[in-house]
């Protein structure tokens, strides 16, 4: 049961804070099996966005710290050498989702950026983890991005991944963020794949920076982590043009869902990549025509598939090794108010490989405007 | 004085209502010169939004109706057979700021779309209309575009028009819109000058509005506005490809301004005209690239222009002919938060021609990004 006193105590702060709290928007209660828990909406106190606090009856509550949000990079050049101290670690950032593993009542747990315990993602990672031979990660929240593409949130194929692979970013103990180094040596240990270090630079060195920018541009990965080794100051990122971009097209597949929010920043991102990157005529060109095709050719995909009756969804394939879980993943999403459509399921020995369908706003305001010829918006 | 009592009867409402009114935030009270009135900042009751009411010590009250948003069409052989009744009227659609007149208490008012009254825009209107020998109005509201480059609004070259022109758009007497020959006749009669009417077609005849399309297309025109002869349904608006992406292009000079808020709408326009359309392989590669070529080259070069120290501000040049409605017109964008900047001043005979400079927030965007290098955004 959560109380204000529990979650006083868990917090640290006064009981009458914490009956605030509780009774405002800033928290949302959820649960997951035999496990209540209370998640954080926005920054309270010194706890970030998506933190978690996890009650359990028999167990002392268990607060997950959200992973906070890492500044953006527009102009490398300018922001490198005023932000660093010294030595920067570039380590490559991935395209997939957040997740935060712990260990809490015998379980472990994995907890998407908002701070929801995906059943989904955790089971899948528990197997990962497992098969690691790690039961219990003791005090530790290890912090990584899933990719691949057997997820309900965020697909890219990796060469290197293609179902459902787990790298860790970042390894937390008792509150504090582990040196890049101490990271790594926690991965070796217990045998877990870390996220690329690509190199180490002075912060004057941007050249390199750039050069490492255009190798991940050229193999389409998605950019950059830049971390100070003892982490004295915040991680910044930077993305390439290709991710950019490539966004800017995938979100526009849903033009009235992602669509509509992803085009701003991801639009800024790129002008001022190509302020400081200088491409070439032809490769400047050839941006543009990225660009235009992925606003305009994508969403004219979808109003012809839309006037020949198909309907705009999500498509994705999970894979399971347990009945129950596909029920706790369902009722979670619903939870979230997304109802999944089942489009086709498969047994393979212990698998089990499920084809779902998202539908999207989208797909109900291209018909309504196929049906009306009138635009929703002026 | 504006009371609720005299509110009431101006708009045929109990005085409770009134009160009410008054005190909410649906209106917005302002003045000019002996004038005070009233702005709607919603449809009240049968009232659009940027309806005025305006106030003089001597006059009974004066209600001006503001003009109602018209819907955009989306797909035109959807939306025309549906939408009309049988005959179809052709205008054109200007790309100016909409304007009525009203004359009040001896003087004749311009009014803005929002309800406010524009001391230039009044001063040139009167003008204009003097030159005609229209003094009174009487009761007729007089709904036109204003045109041309001398305006502090939008400003687009037409080859017929560089300064500043006014074309009727719709009449509107005791509440009720001119059917559209009366409207006709009343510019006639008037010597004042009608948006062109450049067809009437059978609603089924939409190819007929689509070959006007393509020449208002290759004429740089912004579009047409549909219309029932007898205003027996509303209007119906369509623009051109050379006005969306323009609008586009226009925008993202100023991307944290207007660029922002036009890519979705317009990208909308311009997918399902494409969708209609179905223009051939060259043509659609040629949007794809004004397209891009607006979304990433238009901020480019705001960028540019700011890392060699040059403010982004949207500049104007407009005439007066009295130096008190230089004043006037100063304090009016005042009110409405716009500090204008003066760069330069003429006098030639009886005109005097400012240069102005209106500063944008993109400026302090794009600068505090080229001195951090980091995303004010994700």
């Amino acid at each position: 049961m959560i109380t204000y006193k529990t979650l006083a105590k868990a917090l640290n702060m006064t009981e009458i804070r914490a009956r605030r709290l509780l009774k405002s928007k800033s928290l949302r209660k959820t649960s997951y099996r035999e496990f209540e828990y209370l998640i954080f909406k926005r920054d309270i106190g010194p706890y970030p966005e998506g933190t978690a606090v996890i009650f359990h009856n028999d167990y002392e509550p268990k607060v997950v710290p959200g992973y906070p949000q890492i500044s953006r990079i527009l102009v490398l050049r300018v922001a490198v050498p005023q932000h660093f101290r010294d030595q920067v670690i570039v380590e490559e950032k991935l395209n997939g989702y957040n997740v935060r593993v712990v260990s809490y009542a015998g379980k472990l747990l994995a907890l998407t950026r908002g701070g929801y315990i995906c059943p989904y993602t955790t089971h899948r990672i528990e197997r990962i983890f497992r098969s690691k031979g790690i039961e219990d990660l003791e005090g530790y929240v290890v912090f990584g991005e899933t990719v691949g593409l057997e997820n309900p949130y965020t697909r890219y194929r990796y060469p290197e991944c293609e179902d459902f692979c787990f790298y860790v970013i970042d390894v937390m103990k008792d509150g504090t963020y582990l040196p890049i180094d101490s990271k790594k040596k926690f991965c070796e240990d217990n045998n877990l794949e870390c996220v690329r270090e690509l190199a180490k630079v002075n912060k004057n060195d941007v050249d390199k920076i750039w050069e490492i920018v255009k190798v991940m541009e050229s193999e389409k990965r998605e950019g950059i982590v830049l971390k100070d080794p003892y982490n004295r100051v915040p991680p910044l990122k930077y993305t390439t043009s290709i991710t950019n971009i490539g966004d800017i097209a995938e979100g526009m597949k849903y033009m009235f869902d992602e669509g509509r929010t992803y085009l701003f920043p991801r639009i800024l991102r790129e002008v001022f990549k190509s302020f400081e990157e200088e491409p070439n005529e032809e490769l400047l060109k050839e941006r543009i025509k990225m660009l235009g095709e992925a606003i305009l050719l994508e969403p004219l995909n979808a109003v012809k598939k839309v006037n020949i009756g198909e309907a705009i969804a999500e498509e994705f394939v999970l894979k399971f090794y347990s009945e129950n879980v596909i029920d706790e993943f369902l009722s979670y999403m619903q939870k979230q108010g997304i109802l999944l459509n089942i489009k086709n399921m498969e047994r393979e020995n212990d698998e089990i490989i499920i084809w779902f369908m998202k539908p999207k706003r989208t797909n109900l305001e291209l018909r309504n405007i196929m049906s009306s010829g009138l635009s929703p918006l002026d």
